[in-house]
């Protein structure tokens, strides 16, 4: 069993920005030549998360809106009186947190493992523009 | 270190039907002789979602109700204007991206390494029964 | 390839007390000598979650408020009538399904690929103090 490593850059608004982050990933898988094993796609960094979704326009406005909804920007967290008050990202924060910043899939036969309408996304929750690292890691053989 | 493989299959009510798939994925280890490693359990589709509970029907009645607070079936989503609103399951989606599509889990000694009230659940979120794959990837020797 | 084990143990006032769980993660690793895989951390128990967040007293003190809104304590859930009604810990069982039960982790040239201000944090949800078990599994070599 081999491991097989690979680095995606993005340059995101923020804010709730989602990326289909799959054709990197299986760039990474294709230039690997795993046939069998999983993908740990791991993003860097607490103000960003990954997970799967169908990713279209729709869904993409549905989901800036939901976690306005259930994490709302403007809400009174303490987070934002720390550091002298000057990050006023604790609602990314609390948003990554439950996203969670990884997600594990299995690979067969050289391919991932997703449903037709299934993409593997990223979501950068921060509150201004960044530049995002985020890892992929191949086992198997 | 070798690899196994397992697929399980159900057939589902949807609208966040859940299933405790504990027994397969024992059933799966115990197929592969493995002793120790990593059980990866991941769900192809995208409105459907794996993560760990306690299994019992008054948690799978409170889960329902939770997702129903949280990301409401009767919503105002863009999706649902998607593809000529035929699809009306944006909140399957949220919510599955929410929780996520995969849970990977410790094994040892022939074992998962899961609490006595801790079972792996599978919750089919879409708005109309399913046919389902969840795969198991087994690592380790 | 190979793994390698490790338990972590906490003493927790549940209640949603959040603990930075990076230190005993790196010690693990640094003991294994791994210098290339995966670390997967998982606990074992259903009202109990593992995430990555930034760790600073603001953002814990966030943490409790946005699951008290989102999952209140105080809610009706059907599981607090299950068991004689003994248990009251619905809450603790819905706000870990959601965060999940593990995280999965990259591990490249002896470290683990976190961001400056990416803690994995182990959040206590039960409605008591518990004494709690957290397993790492080490894969790679």
């Amino acid at each position: 069993m081999d491991t097989f490593s690979h680095t995606i850059r993005l340059s995101t608004g923020g804010n709730t920005d989602v990326f289909d982050i799959t054709p990197f990933v299986r760039d990474a898988l294709e230039s690997s030549g795993l046939s069998d094993g999983i993908a740990v796609v791991s993003t860097v960094g607490s103000t960003s998360a990954i997970t799967t979704c169908e990713y279209e326009p729709g869904l993409e406005k549905d989901l800036k809106d939901i976690f306005e909804k259930l994490v709302p920007r403007g809400g009174k967290y303490a987070h934002n009186s720390s550091w002298g008050g000057s990050d006023g990202n604790a609602h990314s924060h609390l948003r990554a947190s439950l996203v969670g910043p990884s997600v594990t899939l299995i690979v067969e036969n050289g391919r991932l493992l997703l449903g037709t309408w299934q993409q593997i996304i990223f979501i950068d929750f921060d509150n201004r523009p960044r530049e995002r690292t985020i890892r992929v890691k191949l086992l198997g053989s």
